[in-house]
């Protein structure tokens, strides 16, 4: 049985649900295979119609799902009600994806004298299977941007639920279920599944194409491995643990502590600190003090709150204690306590950029929470070959005042560092905050994702689940829909 | 040492290659690490220059490399010079699509209110291993698509030179770096190493970011898990073995069976067999007895020849004795034998649907060289869920009579099911020739290729060593070229 607990209280929260049996699992899975002709042949018109019909669904019940959401997750009903509205947003994103069309990249290279004509177009890889996040019990789970995506390519998709957030995820499904069979999407096209077991026999079972997940590296690299080893390997597409490294210029130090103080704070603190883009390592000019105070201050102002599962209280307790009685590294400061058994206190310490440097890969390993590494350097020039040691993290930002000249000439060789090791650079933000555009890249070199091409938010995210198709000198009549409509 | 050898003779051609030491490997990779930044920054329009002056120096060596390769290949002057050709071809292709400069997929989502901006380019991912193949000394050899498709992506290439013409990669490797040099390429953008320990060492080399491979399934699954068990696991793009089925229908048969016989003969033969898009399983209806006489006609009159070493020879020759013990296969025809110790002689195999569906996966496995089996059905309906057994393959061929109403329903169906397990569909054609084209796909779904979204040949092969990267509110000032040059 898998049981929601109350973060709040660390008390369980409503009914369990029932880990999916084998058989069910298998009949799931060949549910999915026998939808993908139907679910395809439905047409991006057909497809984006019925993931409308998702998102008016899911808006319909926000109240209900919140409600739900809140009691498993502790996250608070203004932050997940917003959750409800982004999860609906990408959904209908998807659809603005469809009706747009450049997703199929169809294109034809007209033949000639003894050269064959081609015409290529994307089409579905198959049945997907979408591992749900913790931290997102909305946008990166049942409903979320995976299964968005997927259903948009034309991909059954047969979500595995994440333990944090079980009835949460059950209501979601029934939601969305029936959504699908209202809009008149074929049986199969999407289920879901719950226990770890099921999840493993579903990413094994010979009817899944492809894999979704976000989560921590250790999860990830374990269903990473479960692909990989099957009979026929299939893509998976992980997003994993990130540190997202943030760099403040000895310009933008002098000319505005208070308000990047006050960012990091609310950045780092921001959701209990279980996002995957959490700064967890902020770089200040060593000669600073007025900014390290600042950051002091603010992080002695900040709250805690409670962590969405016992299992990441446990782990962000660890890492704290462990940065904690390191002798090369001293607290900075630490926040307000939250509240519960499952609470987290904001905790930032620091350290300089040699002890820093002789400590890695472990000081630059996630932390998931609200837990910061403030690490001082004297020079750029002694910065740049550290940040270029540090693996792939899905952001990195680099703060630098615009008015000055040598700031903004220390910026663009930051940038250019991070440019190789993260998947989005921010420019005076913080990592935080990851908007769902065309042009949005969440991704980055290993192991921030286990596919470093591919983005799992935006647009593009719909890439991961097509294969392009060519058909050579073949006539008209005989091509699939969306090349005989035409195509550049 | 690498020695390569003639094979109309069995005998030593040339002086051997040494392997490449471990220390030259390691500072192989070191140097083209340290070349990516200037690679990059030479832009498109500088590496497209440097392309089309690698093609020039090619095609001006073109005698030179023909006669080197035609004594460790023996595939003929003719041929040859043909494929050097394809080879500068690729090259000036990829310099046209850096001209077109689609390949960046530079993107913008403007912000606004709260809302970040952002803008997206794909940027080189990194030095790429390129293992080249045996059975293209030129188009997927040193100079061959891999490497061109990953020089214009802005990638130093380190290629790992085939036992099959050591001579031929050297002498190739020697036009190719002295012409980028002369372009003004930094050091350390193009190398060779010689030997299979040599080539395992660059794929662990922590500076190797992808690695590109075509050749056998065996050969390319073993590099493939050498690439996912780095600590830092890096993609590994593999084209491998492919049997390529194709359908002939009823209609097709019955209207033009010497036609059909003269192409699938051509197309078995061609290059004494030794293409991964080889026709190795050909689909007829059992009641045309005029078709399959037709083709063991065609059989009968093509010539054998020699292969391109002793090891591929000695599994030919295997493979066919393999079928020929079977008792649920008979021989339909022989060929004409070339000359030589390492020479094929092509042959043909019949079975029936039953007993091919029986002996899957096993009877569908690739046998490299000019060998095929002739599988008769007794109706398309008998046959689909055959060819959805099928593994995935490069190509798949339907053949219809286009004045045929029932052949054409029927070739609809039969090209969807293989759309779903083939990268190319072919109408009324034969898989060999692969056309150097936007719209080409050379890909397919495992174990056709490792990386089933992806092309080798083509346009699209360069999208295989690119990496998006996300630029969040940056001043135009400190944007990557890409993107500062403005973007859709």
């Amino acid at each position: 049985m898998i049981q929601g607990y109350d973060p709040r209280t660390g008390e369980p929260a409503g009914e369990p649900v029932p880990e999916t049996a084998d058989a069910e699992v298998d009949a799931i899975a060949g549910a999915a295979a026998a939808a993908c002709g139907s679910w395809e042949q439905a047409g991006p018109g057909g497809r984006a119609e019925a993931l409308e019909a998702v998102a008016a669904a899911l808006d319909g019940a926000a109240a209900e799902l919140v409600a739900a959401a809140d009691t498993e997750t502790a996250l608070g009903p203004a932050r997940l009600a917003g959750e409800v509205a982004r999860t609906t947003g990408q959904l209908r994103h998807f659809a603005a994806v469809l009706a747009d069309g450049g997703y199929a990249d169809a294109v034809a290279s007209p033949g000639g004298e003894g050269v064959p004509g081609l015409r290529r177009v994307n089409r579905p890889i198959g049945p997907v299977a979408v591992f749900a996040a913790s931290n997102f019990p909305f946008a990166f789970s049942v409903a979320g941007n995976d299964t968005a995506s997927a259903l948009a390519a034309g991909c059954p998709v047969v979500v595995k639920a994440h333990e944090g957030h079980p009835r949460t995820s059950l209501l979601t499904a029934r939601i969305v279920a029936g959504a699908l069979a209202g809009a008149g999407a074929p049986a199969g096209t999407f289920a879901i599944v719950f226990g770890v077991g099921a999840g493993v026999r579903l990413l094994r079972h010979p009817a899944i194409a492809a894999a979704g997940f976000t989560g921590s590296a250790r999860g990830g690299l374990a269903l990473a491995a479960v692909c990989a080893q099957r009979p026929v390997p299939i893509p998976f597409f992980g997003e994993l643990g990130s540190v997202n490294p943030v760099v403040i210029l000895p310009g933008a130090a002098a000319a505005r502590p208070a308000d990047i103080a006050a960012g990091y704070a609310a950045s780092l603190t921001l959701g209990v600190g279980q996002f995957c883009t959490n700064p967890g390592l902020l770089f200040v000019p060593g000669e600073h003090e007025r900014l390290r105070s600042a950051v002091a201050e603010a992080i002695r102002a900040s709250a805690g709150g409670p962590m969405l599962t016992a299992r990441i209280h446990d782990s962000f307790s660890g890492a704290v204690a462990e940065l904690g009685a390191r002798p090369d590294v001293a607290e900075l400061a630490e926040g307000q306590p939250g509240e519960g058994p499952w609470s987290a206190t904001p905790a930032v310490f620091q350290v300089g950029l040699a002890d820093f440097a002789a400590g890695l890969p472990g000081l630059a390993q996630e932390r998931f929470g609200p837990v910061g590494l403030v690490i001082t350097y004297r020079s750029v020039a002694d910065l740049l070959p550290v940040l270029a040691r540090l693996g792939g993290n899905l952001a990195g930002v680099v703060h630098a005042d615009e008015a000055s000249a040598a700031d903004m000439d220390l910026a663009r060789q930051v940038a250019d560092v991070l440019a190789r090791t993260v998947g989005r650079v921010v420019f005076n933000g913080w990592p935080t905050g990851v908007v769902v555009t065309h042009a949005q890249h969440h991704g980055g070199p290993w192991p921030a994702s286990t596919a470093p091409a591919h983005t799992s938010v935006g647009a593009a995210a719909i890439r991961r689940w097509l294969v392009p198709v060519a058909y050579q000198d073949f006539p008209a009549r005989l091509l699939p829909a969306e090349l005989s409509r035409g195509s550049r």
